[in-house]
């Protein structure tokens, strides 16, 4: 059993993918990495990519993917999925939306037309997708929040996750996927809530865990928090999880972040920033960061990084993507992602290393002991 | 000695590259094949890029290139590349520009400050570049045009080719990388005006073979006029030329048309088609073409070209395409083009398959000899 003060090392063994923890998971929001083709996403080493329930409903829609026999054949992509639920997007939309305890109205960013997620549409839909983990469907409470509203939308959060997980136990078997991999289900984690409010998320935690999850996220965070109140929050909520499940920061962060909520025992993490920033042309590196664009790379013949060993720091200049950037070139965005990606991929796969010989394999396995049982 | 009809294959000798003929070249406007990573390129097989003088004077600056070493250098780009004199680009222009005996005056597209060619000045600025290939500086003779202002055109290339020639001839051994390759120099080809007079193309290509360039291209095509008028012109043109120097037909064209001018004996080609339609969801395929947009590819599982061999075919479906394209997914133009070029160059490589064995090597390689020798 291998743990650097509370930070751990396994396995999560889920139907497309041995994931190696902690595992860092690129966002591939509608169905790419954006700029990125699944040839280089592989040879990265990414084993788990993240896409949004919210983006695929409306394009190409659930029911297309479905039909294309699930996410991972509609973008040919071998290895782990995991969807987010569509709450997060949905409360992102502001005016677009209207909720009840029934679930969320909202307008589409796309076309403005109507459409409503509930927790069983949102598990309906994921299930279509076919990711090997899916989320239940949560309110992202915002920052600040006041304790009373805090309170609120934990109680919500807390019975859409009974509701979720209802529906999808009585759903599971229609995963695209379900005969091919030998009777084996996706794996829904619950998500903890409760604002910056330590004694709301100990209570959302105590609640979720009654419930029974194979894995638990918590949510809520990177919604505008200063950060030491982020990591105060992790702090807190980490020692109420099961220890054998996965436990998942959803939404962290920069490269020191990931770094630091691996050492707390953080097991799986997702973040836009390797990728969006990596297209504004900021460049994470061992060095700290740097923006391509600036007038001082325009001669520069270091790679991004001297000291990383990915493909684009093997063979480019900081002046060659400069001039990418600076000329909206499009393989600037494809070149930079892929150099991002590799700093943070290369990141998690040395703590895994600092992180010696690893525990016991974490929960969805016993997702796939169960399975067999049936 | 391998022809067929007049087709014929052979090899070219260039500094970086031994070219094998007929080839294709993609076009790398502003120091890359939009949107292609270069080791991806060099898998597809390409060996000889075009760049664009015009772009990559405006930006990064030729001198910018020269002191990273010149352009193969600062894309990384080991293999085979050619430059235009910009004379084609600053024709384009149209009221930006202002033409005189001495060079054209134009403004940049990029921020309208004011700038000049000449001959002496686009030979100057191509050293720098460092391209394996460079051309002439000539007037791109407008479609319509009549017989007077033809030959007026014809005139001014004839002389600015000649003052070309004389820059190249005094300056040819400040490329960057002329002591790196053994005291080798870049190869000036010539090229053929005359609007659509076959007695002006003759009389061009005549005063050309008298000035002796290693290579001749056919310039002035494509710019209009009906698609049989290019090949009357071209196939007039062409027994003009000496048989044991490149043949380059400058901007063309339709996969058919490639075909058809290798077949007739041209041994270079170049086109944005396929990287630009590309980008406008154009694919070209064994089948015919296939507007990727197209809502008939949503659920279509086949890959774009069912007889194609290219890592896109190999594992994406049209309707993801499809999705990539409709979403613009950056993705989209990667994997589109990555198509496109793979369906020319292996056109292209069945081509000198289907060519036999191949004459003599053509031209530049008695460039090298000559360079040898002093």
């Amino acid at each position: 059993m291998a743990t650097a003060g509370a930070g751990r090392r396994a396995v999560m063994d889920l139907p497309h993918r041995q994931v190696q923890t902690p595992v860092f998971m690129p966002v591939g929001t509608a169905g790419s990495v954006k700029a990125v083709p699944q040839h280089l996403l592989e040879a990265l080493g990414a084993q788990i990519v993240l896409g949004n329930t919210y983006h695929l409903y409306l394009r190409p829609g659930h029911e297309v993917v479905r039909r294309m026999g699930g996410l991972h054949r509609f973008m040919s992509w071998p290895r782990g999925l995991l969807t987010d639920s569509g709450g997060f997007q949905v409360f992102s939309l502001n005016e677009l939306r209207k909720v009840s305890a029934d679930g969320v109205e909202f307008r589409s960013h796309l076309d403005g037309s109507t459409h409503q997620f509930s927790p069983e549409r949102s598990i309906e839909i994921q299930i279509a997708l076919g990711a090997d983990i899916l989320m239940v469907f949560d309110e992202c409470t915002e920052y600040p929040a006041d304790r009373q509203r805090a309170r609120r939308s934990l109680d919500l959060t807390l019975e859409w996750a009974r509701r979720s997980k209802q529906y999808f136990e009585a759903h599971k078997h229609e995963v695209p996927w379900h005969k091919e991999f030998g009777g084996r289900t996706q794996s829904l984690f619950g998500i903890v809530q409760g604002g910056m409010y330590p004694e709301l998320r100990r209570e959302s935690a105590e609640r979720l865990v009654e419930m029974d999850f194979p894995g638990y996220a918590i949510g809520g965070l990177s919604v505008g928090e200063p950060r030491e109140l982020t990591r105060e929050i992790v702090a807190a909520t980490l020692p109420l999880l099961p220890a054998d499940k996965p436990r998942y920061v959803m939404g962290v962060g920069y490269p020191d972040e990931i770094v630091e909520y691996a050492k707390m025992g953080v097991d799986m993490m997702d973040c836009v920033l390797p990728t969006r920033a990596a297209r504004h042309g900021l460049l994470f590196t061992s060095e700290g960061r740097l923006n391509i664009k600036n007038r001082q790379f325009a001669e520069d013949q270091e790679p991004p990084d001297p000291n990383c060993r990915c493909l684009v720091c093997a063979r480019y200049t900081r002046a060659y993507l400069r001039h990418l950037m600076v000329s909206a070139e499009p393989l600037s965005a494809v070149l930079n992602t892929l150099h991002n990606l590799a700093f943070y991929l290369d990141t998690m796969a040395r703590m895994r290393e600092s992180l010696g010989r690893g525990i016991p394999p974490l929960s969805p396995t016993a997702v796939r002991a169960g399975a067999r049982a049936e």
